[in-house]
């Protein structure tokens, strides 16, 4: 039999897509400056349906692009031209949620705005939000172990994962989803596949811990005249707003962009920086926002403690990156760096992007708590060209910080992962050993060993 | 020139220990059962020196065994019978604790006791805790993953490691170490090190996450009739108490055995089952043990709000280990079991024992809120003789069980690891590619895959 005869014995012929206005929207990713033609878009149904496709591309020696929601932001899940794209959209079942443990199993497919639904329902909350959340998937937020901004309070994807099911390169199924709180016995292969981007293995389901949901929350925009002052803030907060939850960093671009895309006024004084938290607790938390703000003494703040107005507010912050979207095709360089480092970082950043390429337009947020920064660059050439993501990811590395916070590698940020992860030919060694045949995601995060 | 020669030229000749009386400490593990003569005890002072030892060893093909406190208790620390053992405790340096990120860095040879110290000047807690912290080593709590009774508040080890330095087999160091609260720069090879107890790299440094210190606590032993009711108490406390830090459970036996070993008598009354809380929070947490209780139906308790009463009662729980150690060598098996389990599993367990050794008996306590059981079986044989220890973890995996939820694997579970694992022979591939000469810790955690 054909591949392609092969693959719809196994998900049946309407989940085998060729026609190319089928495949267009498996094909280009978020942004648009990744993508490509695929073989064919699979859509399989059930954990043993992955498997079976994952052996029938092996047997094949076809290269398989597993994807999500397809709002990845590094280009990982979106074909380079002539691979199978595997979407596990229709793996999306949620199970109910278990109340004693606050654990609910969710298929890989399921988003994480449904999520957000059966947590509602159970007076829990999923610790993890952003704004792409009608369509990432689980399986997606999990292999890219996503942070967001509630990052701050509940960790990474990570700590939310309290066991998984995934499909490795060989078809072997792996699971560890009994939600024992503590296991250990032997290596949590699962904790490998967090964060692998579909490159060791398919994630199938995914045991999610939930958080407590506090009822009682205030939001806050603050203009600042410059980046310490945003610094001071954010210790101040830590130090004085146990119930902080989100403290995020949106530079006079950044919110000028996002209040022009949505039609309206700042609701502040104009500044260079602004600082956007959020705070929450059982107990209003007004008094902790005050003392926080007190000690880092600031007058001026829209602050919002009605849903309406808080939902408006956090709305500004995250509607940049649609803004952005709205006016050209950024190159998006999610990066970190340690929070001493800041000031340094965002003075010389615009020099470096500028000296790479004199038309540059930059616009910067981002999770000031984790020192996570998105550096967009407008106008920074055409999609393949590197100048300007090359001057950046350097400046990041001098200043000790990571070329990903969140977003991941994907072919975006392939050929810089050497350079900034020493145990280079460790890593392609692990992926060498789980996908020998390199089925799963080539070209992606791993350059393969050039054999000597 | 020889293996000891080469030794004594990377770490000194005085940290090269062959003398039997010098060897001894090192040779026998803290229950008695484990232990066997090792070919030399090596002392590196840092990581370059850990590298070379690990070098030597591999080039002259001899086995290194790990050893940080050697308060393990699955014989995973210790020599089989000729291997060097590698002693960490020289690397005991801490760092200061920073404050705004809470991260402090510590030496794997650093105990436990000494992060605590350093946590309280800084005005924060370690997060983890057990009876062993004068002698545990952050090496070794990190290598095994460690627990204990406040995992149900902060986690496991996993949860604190902020970032980690460990030396591969073949010498080579990796390092993540800057501390960054988000960093996906590709699949993270800490969190494969993390309760792989020194079978696929030794540690070297750890950087660790403090937690907040609360100031005020309040404890309680509450004596009860039936598993029923503890899991009742568990279940109150977990929805009326969000400062609840530990939840305990001893059986009759075991608090019989630490209150005679103490030579103290019964707080409260004579009851088949005991569970153990502890609260803390910023203000007192008294009115939140006190609504649990209510909810539970629970009128007599020994409830202690200062510190030295406090202290008297987590010693009768904390002192069970050794009071069982003083009337013999156990067989110790530390199983987690899904809470809905708990009490079938309980019902049986001495039956199965029982059948399986009749002199035996049984003593049992643990972690309640985690399903976290420590099986100590006295007179169940001689050290070698496994016929309870499989008669207890096959009834373990039949409720769907762990075979260990903290101590891990080590020589004493490593012939049970591949019935409890449907992958093992991923696991074995993974130990293959990382270790192939088997030269860090063989025998320990996974066998060798015969080859066919
Ligand atoms: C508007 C917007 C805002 C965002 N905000 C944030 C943010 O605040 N924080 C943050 O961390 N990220 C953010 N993201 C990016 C984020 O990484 C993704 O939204 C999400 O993690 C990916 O989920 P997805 O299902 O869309 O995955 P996809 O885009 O489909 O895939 C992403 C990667 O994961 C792999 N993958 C997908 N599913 C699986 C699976 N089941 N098994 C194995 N591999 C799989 C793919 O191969 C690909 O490499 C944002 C994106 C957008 C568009
Ligand atoms: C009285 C008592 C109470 C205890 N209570 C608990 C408890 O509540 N919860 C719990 O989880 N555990 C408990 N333990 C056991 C616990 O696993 C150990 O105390 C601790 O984790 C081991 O630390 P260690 O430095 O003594 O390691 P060791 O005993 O020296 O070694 C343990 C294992 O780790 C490896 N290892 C040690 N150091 C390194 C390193 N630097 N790099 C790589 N591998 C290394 C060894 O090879 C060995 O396999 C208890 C032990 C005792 C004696």
């Amino acid at each position: 039999m054909s591949l392609l005869d092969e693959l719809r014995a196994v998900v049946g012929d309407a989940h085998v897509l060729t026609d190319p206005d089928l495949r267009a929207p498996f094909e280009r990713d978020w942004t648009g400056r990744f993508g490509a033609d695929a073989l064919a878009v699979v859509r399989p149904a059930d954990t043993e349906q992955v498997s079976a496709v994952v052996r029938v591309c092996a047997a094949h020696d076809v290269a398989l692009v597993p994807q999500g929601g397809n709002t990845g932001l590094v280009g990982g899940g979106v074909p380079r031209g002539g691979e199978v794209v595997l979407s596990l959209t229709r793996l999306n079942t949620v199970a109910p949620v278990d109340p004693a443990l606050r654990h609910v199993l969710v298929g890989a497919g399921a988003t994480l705005a449904q999520l957000h639904v059966s947590a509602a329902a159970a007076g829990l909350a999923t610790g993890l939000d952003f704004r792409a959340r009608d369509s990432a998937t689980l399986g997606g937020i999990v292999a890219c172990n996503a942070g967001g901004a509630r990052a701050l309070r509940y960790g990474t994807a990570r700590a939310r994962v309290a066991g998984l099911e995934a499909v490795l390169a060989d078809g072997t199924i792996i699971s560890r989803l009994s939600g024992l709180a503590k296991d250990n016995a032997g290596v949590d292969l699962s904790q490998l596949l967090i964060g692998s981007e579909g490159t060791l293995g398919i994630i199938t389901r995914v045991l999610w811990q939930l958080v407590p949901r506090y009822p009682s929350r205030v939001a806050a925009l603050v203009p600042l005249p410059d980046i310490e002052s945003a610094s001071g803030l954010l210790a101040a907060l830590t130090t004085h707003a146990p119930a902080l939850e989100a403290c995020e960093l949106l530079t006079h671009d950044a919110l000028s962009l996002s209040l022009q895309h949505q039609r309206r006024t700042n609701p502040v004084e104009d500044a260079p920086f602004y600082v956007f938290t959020e705070l929450a607790d059982h107990e209003d938390p007004t008094p902790q926002l005050v003392a926080a703000f007190e000690h880092a003494g600031i007058e001026d703040a829209a602050v919002a403690d009605d849903t309406t107005s808080r939902e408006r507010l956090w709305d500004l912050r995250e509607g940049v990156a649609e803004a952005i979207a709205s006016v050209g095709v950024p190159h998006k360089l999610d990066v970190g760096v340690p929070l001493a480092q800041l000031g340094a970082f965002l003075t010389e950043l615009p020099l470096v992007v500028r000296a790479a390429a004199s038309d540059a337009r930059l616009v910067v947020f981002g999770h000031l708590g984790d020192g996570n920064l998105h550096v967009n660059v407008l106008d920074a050439g055409d999609h393949t060209d590197t100048t300007v993501d090359d001057a950046v990811l350097g400046l990041v590395l001098d200043h000790g910080g990571t070329i990903s916070a969140e977003h991941g590698i994907g072919t975006a940020k392939a050929h810089w992962l050497e350079r900034a992860r020493p145990e280079y030919a460790v890593l392609q060694g692990l992926k060498a050993w789980l996908d020998p045949a390199g089925t799963l995601n080539p070209g992606s995060v791993l350059l393969r060993a050039t054999t000597t």
